[in-house]
């Protein structure tokens, strides 16, 4: 080792089937112009040896890998603590899966190394990427122009405001400021007056739509309300205790994720308030099992995350025939003990 | 869209340079036999132009992809599911990285896919592979080895078990066995005599290697006292359940892992048991924040599994050049209140 076994060659195949090496490699390509008994006895010999041919080499004229990379903004040690990525990736390789596809994880310790990550895409290894949690200035969606490999988004990309008419971007979204126009409405029906904003991090669209929701109903919104969060628990505690220090009277919260709802809550906790009596929390996600594990129990925004991966990747696979667009899934509001 | 912006081409930069395409595609694939000022016009072209070789055609010359696969014999839904996955990425993704070298994992729905797996190791996509969580019978080691690509495993193969001989077969190991019998002494000293084992899945040699441990110290082990886990918390559950109903009286238990260690903790308070008076805890891993975390805090075993992840990635990329040689790391009893 490291494992040097020697693999069976062209020529291995051809000497078996009794063809030319030129017949063998266009039966392996595909078989074009090659007559049926002769395909049969090259692929009876392919069999037989364990031949896998050189897919570097085949790749060359195929141009398919049945290979799709997914790449997530985030360092490894991110995308390995939050829920929502395993969410997205199952959906993902549940539709990769079933197209025969193999999913390609490309990870990172952090943008430093997404010039890599855009030799890697444009090296010939997959047919395709799936990008998500894009943030501001994200030198990533440049590299993977630059690769030339199709691509769909997760979230959509803060480029494509409207502002540089880039119709030509296809990405999956959730209706992020309809679902936070509904999760406010819900605490002004309660009869909440001081309603906090715990957003995510605000040089991503998913937390800027939330926000900008929040806005819509709060039109008149005391800044003081609003704090930032990173979509993590420990920044939802940090929010939290923030807003408590600046507005001891507030009434309701809406956190923009529900693992910030759940450290929102510890802290409310801990500083003797009860929810949802005193202070209504409501989150983002309907993240399972953590909306139904905290204390009390969630009311959030539901988005369909595994449905969002499983759309990117049949978009994906889609579009290596068509130019699919864009797609934003509806949000729900559902109901449980925290308002 | 799907982004599919041209790419410049090898004779776009020949035109550029003022040379043939030949002497363009010569420079890309190392510049050997061509005179340096034209070595350095077709470079300024190169960069001028944002040109990126592809790398299927180049790597056919070259073999080398800076990219090493990581395949793990669990679904993706276990991958995610367990800290111990992380961690160990973790480990391999700073040391690839610190060689510019690209993670690739390879995720899977299940053993049914492990076909396509073993066709991305052979086409030509990585310089090798990392590969861990085998079980017994598994089909990837054949695979891998059909695939001809450099590998090392994250524990000992169940193959290489002595009785076939493959010393060629290069893994990275914690002394299971011997940590094992750290544990099981630790609560012999402590005075226990009923000391129950709840296992790791017997298709694993961490899992086998670790009831070994504690037959060693446990020579006329009650077969009523081991029950096989599966290492995930609600496996230790069950297993602690079988193991009370079926000896009331035990008094001590070494579960193979921390996950189902925090499921047996549960259990065993749900029966109203008190941890470590009535019946003494240990686990193994020091998984953090699990084995701090749980109730009360775990008495277990240590492996360095970020330190495992970190030496397979070494030990492929200098098996590149050379031939290493397995490692199997010492493990130390970390003490805390559960025994």
């Amino acid at each position: 080792m490291t494992e040097t076994a020697s693999r069976p060659t062209l020529e291995a195949v051809a000497a078996r089937a009794g063809v030319s090496r030129a017949t063998v490699s266009r039966v392996v390509n595909g078989g074009e112009g090659v007559r049926e008994p002769l395909v049969e006895r090259v692929r009876r010999a392919v069999e037989e040896l364990g031949y896998v041919p050189n897919q570097a080499a085949r790749s060359l004229v195929t141009r398919r890998h049945d290979a799709v990379a997914v790449v997530i903004a985030e360092p490894e040690t991110r995308v390995f603590a939050d829920p929502f990525f395993a969410l997205q990736l199952r959906g993902i390789s549940k539709e990769l899966t079933a197209h025969d596809s193999q999913l390609v994880l490309l990870l990172t310790e952090g943008p430093e190394d997404y010039a890599r990550v855009g030799r890697y895409l444009a090296g010939g290894h997959v047919d395709g990427a799936l990008v998500f949690s894009l943030h501001l200035d994200d030198p990533l969606p440049a590299l993977i122009r630059g690769a030339g490999v199709p691509t769909v988004f997760g979230g959509r990309p803060g480029w494509a405001d409207g502002t540089r008419g880039d119709t030509s971007t296809v990405y999956v979204d959730s209706d992020n400021r309809g679902g936070a126009r509904d999760a406010v409405r819900h605490l002004v029906g309660l009869g909440r007056t001081r309603i906090a904003h715990i957003t995510g991090p605000l040089d991503q669209t998913s937390a800027v739509d939330r926000l900008d929701g929040f806005r819509d109903v709060m039109v008149d919104a005391d800044p003081r309300l609003i704090v930032e969060g990173d979509f993590t628990p420990a920044g939802g505690e940090r929010a939290m205790r923030e807003l408590l220090d600046r507005c001891p009277e507030l009434d309701a919260v809406f956190a923009a994720n529900d693992v910030s709802a759940s450290g929102a809550l510890r802290v409310l906790r801990e500083r003797g308030r009860r929810v949802p009596e005193d202070v209504a929390v409501v989150g983002f996600d309907d993240m399972l099992p953590v909306a139904e594990q905290t204390e009390p129990p969630l009311t959030t925004v539901r988005q369909d995350i595994e449905e969002m991966g499983r759309l990117m990747a049949r978009l994906l696979l889609r579009g290596l025939a068509t130019a699919p667009s864009s797609v934003v899934l509806p949000t729900t509001l559902v109901h449980r003990s925290s308002a």
